[in-house]
């Protein structure tokens, strides 16, 4: 099958993210990155292009040009991924979906309920896709859990543990000079509002309603910046209500010495739980009530359908970050295609996009209106 | 040298904590159980003390029987474990106290505020100890985990997680007409307001203070009862403030399928964490900020002096839950013995007592305040 | 019930085991420790007798002292423990056993195969009792995987992986000379000709026979001494067969630095699997071929009736090697009731004794045979 | 940078290992695939061809036309990778090998020690490179571990304990008839007449012997068929004498229950211990002696530059199968393009290739040698 051309926004040299988009891209064979304006610093553009073995005159210097000489080539690229700072999304969008273009972009949606709102009228009035990079939900034990919880595995929901937490921002890591990621990453004008809470607080917000299917009703927030000088959050606590009566909490931390990348989820139900941790993804516990514990493993005996569906390599056989990664990437190519023949692929049911976006922007919207407001209970 | 005579009042046939109390106070040698008022049913208390192989005249059918008896004997008991429901702790302590008799009780202090005050006058106006047996505490990497903070390890604290989650109230147990556990833990008369709060969430509020050395001054709690017809909390969401600048979140519950006894508490600071779990109480986490995660574990290489003082056999070899009950009364013995010859031992400042009863009061109120008030901040 | 009066020869100060088989006698209340010959040097003994609180009269110099009053007293010792080093182990239960009291002896049985063989004798020709303190046969979830496989839930057992590492020998702590442990464990004389592979290889020997119920029938084992001047084995790789067909190997240890007390039992069989490691000892791996990996937890869901016969307090809360170690007591106090009463007791076919001491020689022996032929075959 | 033209013999539908290749040989962007003989059987092969996309006429019917017709080729493919059963690999590799294009084989070597000689000759007589994929160093964690040993922070090496179980052969699954994968490598014609020795056990021993930089120079192997009418071994016990004097076990089992892919390596110096299992990758225990134990992980603090070298994403992000597979892929592609400019890359002295090939074959034949003798010594 043919390959989908792809071009990418952001992404230059040194940028953590841009790299894992294209590792993603390619791992299942479904895309070709041929254009890329990777950089918003024009000779940084160009020098990531050539790196990236990017033809010349297909690596520009902003993505508007890229946007507009791609719509004009006959081979143009089909797809964008769009892997800048969160104040960029909105307009890069934009100018792709505007020419019909597919948009694959990271999370959160934007910096701003603005540019959410732009960016949410952009896709109302473009047939092209818009799928948003939480990749989390790519990985198989979480696409498990999901189904579990649909099928009633867990009786009605009623305790929801979720964190994520972090230590890399544990000291002004921003003010040293030569972090580009903790730069822009704690700057309100490139990074939105909200610090923790934006950039992974999101993650485990929509982890936990992909999972139990469930929205989060109100919330109360108490936001912190430990470090000093930090213009963001770097620590969250927050209570939640979901819509159908559970109730949960969400920790995430950026200054938690020790965390690397621990997102992890917990969902009690009447009938039992569940437990997944990022960091150790081919597991999945799960204790019905009155019984043994169980310890389910991908590609494992007791794997759902809906784990062996996005699973690649047998039981035993780590898959990680990237794979989850890539079968957002997968699911995304298996949507585009059928696309090209004016179908809507079911896989769109289960890819996070612009509803999901819109959710963690209201989200960090609440969080921040509870912080002010001394961690009342606001509704989302 | 001579053990110390104690009595019990509760603990008779099939409860629970009060096994584990002899057990506990039989374990280093410190103690002979001469007496006991074992039920507040005579016929029960009767054939629990024949069971034990108490002496028929020393089985008493109540507390004030036995207080007054064994006061008047020369060899009569020096001191006595309460091991009763919580509504019952105040007047047995006091019975006792009155009389010189030294009082082991357990946790929460009493079921109301109004026996708190009772109970607090009493020990005020006595020259006997008081101890409460928040037995988390005596676990040796508990007492590593204090230390370490206290010297500093740390840094200044920022975050505290602490979670005590089970599952044994996950179905209406008080209901079935044979569980007396599950019916005078969820009675409001019997147990206090507070279900899981007062249950185990006082376990986890000690904790957290315990081994932080702050106090929280402010908290903000979102209880839940999720089984139909339950006159107590059995879930509850606490987001927490210590008086010296750290957050905290404090989630317990005994409807959550799975979970046995999953007291674990982490702590954060500006250079370093730790982790410790209950469950698998010999080991330790210390994340010092930009190093190898370190295991240390109890009598291993990194163990402190603090938890060598209460450990008894190498590493490797675990100790567990009655181990660190019993290190309660180990040092409950060694302050009784100071006391005979007038000495207060220095072990009193690292025993839970009074104030830790107090605070635990404190705590629940402040929940059950906090919870009617929509979770708002209320202070303690 | 009346206390069980108790001697004890060896275990003066500072000794481990003495220490531990104190607290296991003391742990469930059966036993009252009235006499001692703590140690082969008077004087500590007398100090020793004195800090543990015995009577001066009924602290001895020697265990034939001992034997002879004791026996000769109305209120003497019923039964004695017997702590000392392995080269005592034959005379002092000689001497007990021929007088009629029970003996409860450390492992292995004794340091040589002729002293094994006079020590059968005495027990053949006593109406008292031999328990063997191969005490991790008594934690609940190794009861339970003996019942597991009795019943057959592995099917015919195929493998059988059994170790047991330590470090603490990993320098030549025998030579520092102030470690008394270190000094006797690797002196041939008082230990037997076996180092680790006595020490701790008949630990893991037991364990596997006890819970396959299966016993050795060849083995070739590769021994080592890696740290120079060391007198005895400090490392042993052994393969094992089994006289119904399985196959195993078995690895101990003293210079695995970062390993404690690492016993590590997995067995196989065609049906399923079972793992347990006595570091965290209330676990129980379960994995039946083709279904999801069961964790089964002392106390909790799926405990057996073996383990829950043993199992002292709810899951979650954790019993550890005291607690298994006073399992064996607990047995021999309800062997010794049974035997005052002339009855015997079927709590005798779970306890080791002499016939598992045997084994364990045999197996010492089998060792030191196989390793001098090459790692050569031989039988046991 | 071009990608390398890349050609694959074998790996047609259905095959899991062909799979593994194609994914690792893109991850990292080096390789397009361009060419495939991709089964024995025609029309399998075109069909195979058609869906990865092959152009038509360059999916062969044979390894021999695609060899001829690609040297042909002015776009011919610059290397191949040979994941056929092992009975092919020799003379495939040679035909390639003999053409000039640089071979990616998969392990073990081939199927018989005579096919080995005909391989290493070929391998001799030609400038191409040979990589055999060990896939297993690929580990990022594993190569920190080779880094610490040969810094000496382990100390002399004295233990090696390694091991390999998995359970998929518990039943007979190659007499099911639709079990391809079972049904060759439990054919000694096609697998080698070694079975779970051949397939994982040599993983083990390249592992142990990459981490450890040591050879082994004797064994002693108890090989043994669990099922019924099984023609090869399914489980193997092996003692171990590496070539400057540490001692070690390997196990390797498919009839192991619960055990998936548990390849996990612990090696013991006289200065600390070093512990990683491949089911969790991302870890590694490092245990310096009389210190606290140290968790490792990758992209975290106390990473390695080896380690470093070949890690994609921060640490807490995990890595896993795929990844460690690609860097084998990775390495191979520097050092293809190295000799495209007719040097040699330094990545060669850590790729495994046709020495460690060899080190397998020598492995398996002196563990059959072993059996066969009643597991006697052999030298390899």
């Amino acid at each position: 099958m043919a390959r989908i051309r792809l071009g990418m926004v952001g992404g230059g040299k040194d940028a953590f993210i841009g790299a894992v988009h294209r590792i993603a891209a390619r791992l299942d064979g479904d895309f070709d990155l041929v254009a890329g304006a990777l950089s918003s610093t024009p000779e940084r553009a160009r020098d990531s292009g050539a790196a990236l073995g990017l033809d010349a005159d297909r690596s520009y210097d902003s993505f508007e040009a890229m946007a507009e000489a791609e719509a004009a080539r006959p081979d143009g690229i089909e797809a964008v991924s769009i892997v800048t700072p969160n104040h960029v999304h909105a307009a890069a969008a934009q100018a792709f979906l505007s020419r019909g273009i597919h948009v694959i972009c990271d999370k959160p949606l934007t910096a701003t309920m603005a540019q959410a709102d732009a960016l949410a009228q952009a896709v109302g009035s473009s047939d092209a896709l818009f799928i948003l990079t939480h990749n989390y939900t790519g990985y198989p034990m979480i696409r498990q859990a999901r189904q579990m919880i649909a099928e009633g595995d867990l009786g009605p929901l009623r305790v929801v543990q979720v964190e994520y937490p972090q230590d890399w921002l544990t000291e002004a890591a921003e003010a040293a000079g030569d972090n580009k990621q903790a730069e822009w990453r704690t700057d309100p004008e490139r990074s939105g509002l909200g610090g923790s809470i934006g950039d992974i607080g999101t993650h485990a917000h929509n982890l936990a309603c992909f999972v139990t299917g469930q929205a989060v009703r109100m919330l109360a927030a108490d936001l912190q910046s430990f470090v000093p000088g930090r213009r963001v959050d770097d620590n969250a606590h927050v209570m939640l209500r979901f819509a159908e009566g559970a109730r949960g909490m969400l920790w995430c931390s950026q200054v938690a010495p020790g965390c690397e990348n621990g997102l992890r989820l917990r969902v009690f139900g009447a009938a039992g739980g569940l437990e997944w941790a990022q960091e150790d993804p081919n597991y999945l516990w799960h204790t019905p009530f009155g019984q043994p514990k169980r310890l389910l493993t991908r590609g494992g005996a007791g794997a759902s359908d809906a784990a062996a569906a996005v699973t690649r390599i047998p039981g035993g056989h780590p898959e990680g970050y990237l794979e989850g990664f890539a079968t957002i990437y997968a699911g995304a190519a298996q949507a585009i295609r059928a696309a090209r023949e004016g179908r809507r692929d079911p896989v769109l049911d289960v890819l996070p996009g612009l509803a999901e976006g819109l959710a963690g922007m209201r989200f960090i919207d609440a969080c921040l209106r509870s912080s002010q407001a001394d961690a009342a209970w606001v509704e989302l």
